[in-house]
């Protein structure tokens, strides 16, 4: 019998699967599971015939280069429709500043791997992006938090931290920000507080890592376009790498994403991309970019904003009916989540076995806080469940978590 | 301006774009080019209306998951379909044994990472795959090869390398070999070899990561099933890594492949991947998986064998023509590649610039040598491009290498 563990690398010895992902895993398994867990868009709103007739067109084998192993920095038209997004978006961009990405998930691994060495400290908010947390500890670097405010990142606090690391002797270069509608706490952060960023990021010599899939997806009764203006679009100096992604406006099942950065940066990535998986699969590129330059994109846009932001009007009626006075949360101005502080002596991680039970089941705080907080948060993500289960859900929700209160 | 050199990692600081890919890049941009670079398949194999239909069907929307986020490990059903096709290769495994990749160039990604820490010696053969040596060294892993054989690697050469390498207080843990049809050199390990090899890395305790993705492509003429039995056929133990794909079989713009290992050892690649892309996308791992079901791999497989086996001949056939008694090759008995050795003065680096000057193009030996050697050895892929255009790119090349001998 082998000892495998003799043959784990440092990263290998220590990694975990993903939380989110291991309770989504759960949650398909229990027949009638309603889950507020992970992000996933709602397959309802795919544009299915779109995709089914541009398939079925660029399919025909008249260009071979539709299955064929292509360019590792994407797809040259895409390329350019990654660049027509980011100039609508105010980032202004040449081909030598974008690269495609197998999901932004690569790009956070690739740019893990090309800017931070295994020891070194990254800085995420408090609470951050699991995907992002498990990126950079792959690329064994340890994480450092930064507390938000309810507009975001707390600038006082970022400096505090990166004196506090540097005086102790540990390399900090990066700082990784979700600036619109943040997963996990929707946050926004404001616009002033994105020109200080630029400008405190400049003065410690930092890289700015700023991830956006939710940019697009702002609730109109709550936020216009110009609050999701990326921290990039005033990005002088070359300071932030930038990634979005098709997954939450087009399809998650396509893998195909993006980021923009300095030519230098983009280089570097381009080589781990290389290294990585050659290239991001090439009928993917070839129908998302078909589904752009049909006008798919800009016709989903405005029906997402419309349906995720009924959705979370639902969620949030019912659990004001259900759980009033209970629990508290910010309410969100676009994206999928709902961040919802429980009572202070409820521990999320302890109910979540309670709520499997009930039939229901939410992402848990502490898997978002790298200072390890977070014990009476959950995640609820109103984005994939329709309306009449959202309300279902909640229900039972409710009924976990006055039970837990009452037992507590 | 921002120095960027200061924000690189290590691994970004010493890291260089693959030269195969390098010169396939430089190769489509110019007219006429014969390129006899990169192992491209020839797409006029692939089974387009099949892919064409397939995709027609399950872009319908009835099933939503076509287009939704998945499972780390793969789409079950593929998974199966990978456990029949391992099965029919002499491989048993269970479902915890295997796991999807995107293409198997990130297989090679997630095994460097999860089982080499930066600084160790991973061994590979003089010479070996260009994308498993840039696998490793992103991974920081120091290479040192081991010289092959006629059939294949040579396992005295294999137990004095780790023994130097141990000597020397360096760790060293894993082989990687390519046994079928070897890239760059064609070379096929012979059965005994085989098993002899899995008693050296037992005795060595090293595991084996056996690449396999031309297995299915032996040449009726030169090979039988049965030369190609994988090393993991015979693995009682659970040493052996195995990774394969569909990209030579269906088509490489998928990037759908596989790996089998043991199950501690799968598990710890799926944590990988989560955190390197979450997912191969859903789409083509749907497709791949339908094609499968509706026999087109069965059938392709044949018609490949043929197709590739009539070009490797009519390659052949044009190089002794032209350059009879200049060069010489292994007779490849199945895969994609001649690798051919030119008279010992020539230097096949210097003499690219002319031979792209004549428009045709090749990759150099130098490339896949990790001690530096392989300097008047060139790779010639025949998979590409048509016969005509075979035979005309040697006419083309035979003028820049007489021409290059006469000049030295």
């Amino acid at each position: 019998m082998i000892n495998y563990q003799a043959f784990f690398s440092r990263v290998a010895e220590t990694t975990q699967g993903s939380a989110i992902r291991k309770m989504g895993v759960m949650a398909v398994k229990v027949p009638d599971m309603i889950s507020f867990a992970p992000g996933y868009p709602d397959p309802t709103t795919f544009a299915w015939q779109d995709f089914r007739e541009i398939a079925q067109e660029i399919l025909s084998g008249a260009d071979p280069s539709v299955l064929q192993y292509g360019p590792t920095r994407g797809y040259r038209p895409l390329l350019e429709v990654v660049g027509a997004i980011l100039r609508a978006r105010g980032i202004q961009t040449a081909e030598e500043n974008r690269l495609i990405t197998t999901g932004s998930q690569q790009g956070l691994d690739l740019v893990a791997r090309a800017l931070l060495d295994p020891g070194d400290v990254a800085l995420v908010e408090l609470p951050a992006y699991t995907g992002a947390i498990t990126a950079f500890q792959n690329a064994q670097v340890t994480l450092a938090g930064v507390r938000q405010e309810t507009d975001g990142i707390d600038l006082g606090d970022l400096e505090a931290v990166v004196r506090r690391t540097r005086a102790a002797g540990r390399r900090v270069r990066c700082l990784y920000v979700v600036p619109n509608f943040q997963n996990p706490t929707g946050l926004l952060i404001s616009r002033h507080k994105r020109l200080q960023l630029l400008e405190t990021a400049a003065k410690l010599n930092l890289l700015i890592i700023e991830d956006d899939p939710y940019g697009a997806l702002y609730f109109e009764d709550a936020a216009r376009a110009e609050d999701t203006r990326p921290i990039k679009a005033d990005d002088e100096e070359g300071r932030v790498v930038y990634l979005s992604s098709f997954s939450k406006t087009l399809a998650p099942g396509f893998r195909v994403a993006w980021l923009a950065a300095a030519a230098p940066i983009v280089e570097k990535l381009d080589f781990g991309k290389q290294a990585a998986d050659v290239m991001t699969p090439a009928l993917d590129q070839r129908i998302v970019c078909e589904a752009y330059r049909r006008g798919v994109y800009e016709r989903q846009i405005p029906t997402l904003r419309r349906r995720y932001q009924d959705k979370r009007s639902v969620m949030q009626q019912a659990l004001r009916k259900e759980l009033g006075g209970l629990i508290s949360w910010p309410e969100p101005r676009g994206g999928f989540f709902l961040w919802v502080t429980l009572p202070a002596r409820i521990d999320a991680d302890a109910m979540l076995p309670r709520a499997v039970e009930r039939k229901v089941i939410y992402v848990t705080g502490s898997a978002f806080f790298v200072d390890g907080s977070g014990q009476n948060i959950i995640r609820l993500s109103f984005s994939l469940p329709s309306e009449e289960r959202i309300v279902e859900g909640v229900t039972r929700l409710a009924q976990v978590v006055t039970d837990e209160a009452a037992r507590i």
